[in-house]
């Protein structure tokens, strides 16, 4: 696999993997980047780019056949394989994340809950009890974790976070309203939702539809 | 106010603004923006061109008075007047958006709370009673509301930002798992959870620390 694609390409995949399940779900078979574009609010000329990056999977002038790059965008993802996910921090927002079911049905399947608070120990959430934070390296040596979600306040976020790399769970889903891009071996995705918010202030206050 | 800087700027401004806050917390006055971009793993030049789009605020040799570029990048990003908002879709992630404290510290106050599922009237989230979708005209006639979350499914999203933007809110904080950025006058900002999730997924594969 190519290991040099920005992360601004990769930004995109995940929309385009969206709008082409959209497609595929009306029963569309084949269509041109053109029109691809004009549903996407992106060029004709970005989308072949971007999709240039992992060697094209368009025939000139016959479009794009919905279902295969749909598969092939997905196995570019990663999407063909199941990831067993932990939740570590198990607030609202940890909850919250634990019943969003279309995480399921993307491959990714929450196998445990975490916390450090002993009032919330063996209370269910969709079908799981929480465990304790010292039950983890424990339940690490018998599961397969494949990412952590990390939805616990800021002050705990980066310790949390270097006990979970040290063992082994090195992609972390990071909701703490910190950066973890420090720690070694990490690979980090974050959902920083209060600079989401402060984008939308922005753009409200200069009237822009991004 | 400048009208035509790009998403990609905006974009990295509220991290200069949460990174700002971190140094203010911990009594730093002034910092040149080479320390600045290590802290940051941002470029000097990168900061130094993201600031001058909005007329520089450092000067050569003394880098930036903290508390002064601080509470300037609050103002770009609309921080000095206080947002109400209001969440529509009191699921897991509803009750979620509406326990975070921290949106509070930043001038984003929730004031009402809305679902069409009538078993939920009346029910309590941090202090508010859950109304029904049927209050909203009423409520946006009696409030100011300049934002809404939306956090229900997809299937409802994009009919549901339609009628808030015919009553008046036109900044939508968008949780649905579908683009809205067609609907007229609407100004949107989406928290795409599954698309985040895809993209860890595609750098845990290819092993990228972003």
């Amino acid at each position: 696999m190519e290991k040099d694609i920005s992360q601004a390409v990769i930004r995109r995949m995940p929309r385009y993997y969206r709008y082409l399940g959209d497609l595929l779900d009306a029963g569309v078979e084949r269509i041109s980047s053109n029109d691809l574009s004009k549903k996407m609010h992106v060029t004709a000329s970005q989308i072949r780019q971007d999709l240039n990056n992992f060697g094209g999977f368009g025939q000139q002038g016959y479009g794009y056949n919905v279902k295969y790059l749909y598969d092939e965008i997905g196995k570019i993802l990663g999407l063909t394989e199941t990831h067993n996910m932990i939740v570590v921090g198990v607030g609202n927002l940890g909850q919250a994340v634990t019943n969003y079911v279309k995480f399921d049905k993307l491959g990714f399947k929450i196998i445990g809950l975490f916390d450090s608070n002993p009032e919330k120990e063996g209370q269910d959430v969709r079908g799981m009890k929480i465990m304790m934070m010292e039950d983890l390296p424990k339940f690490v040596k018998e599961n397969k974790v494949d990412i952590a979600a990390l939805t616990l306040p800021r002050a705990y976020a980066e310790k949390t976070a270097r006990d979970l790399v040290n063992l082994g769970i090195t992609s972390i889903w990071n909701f703490a309203h910190v950066d973890l891009d420090d720690i070694d071996g990490i690979v980090v995705e974050n959902v920083h939702l209060s600079d989401s918010l402060m984008r939308l202030s922005y753009n409200a206050l200069n009237n822009k539809n991004i």
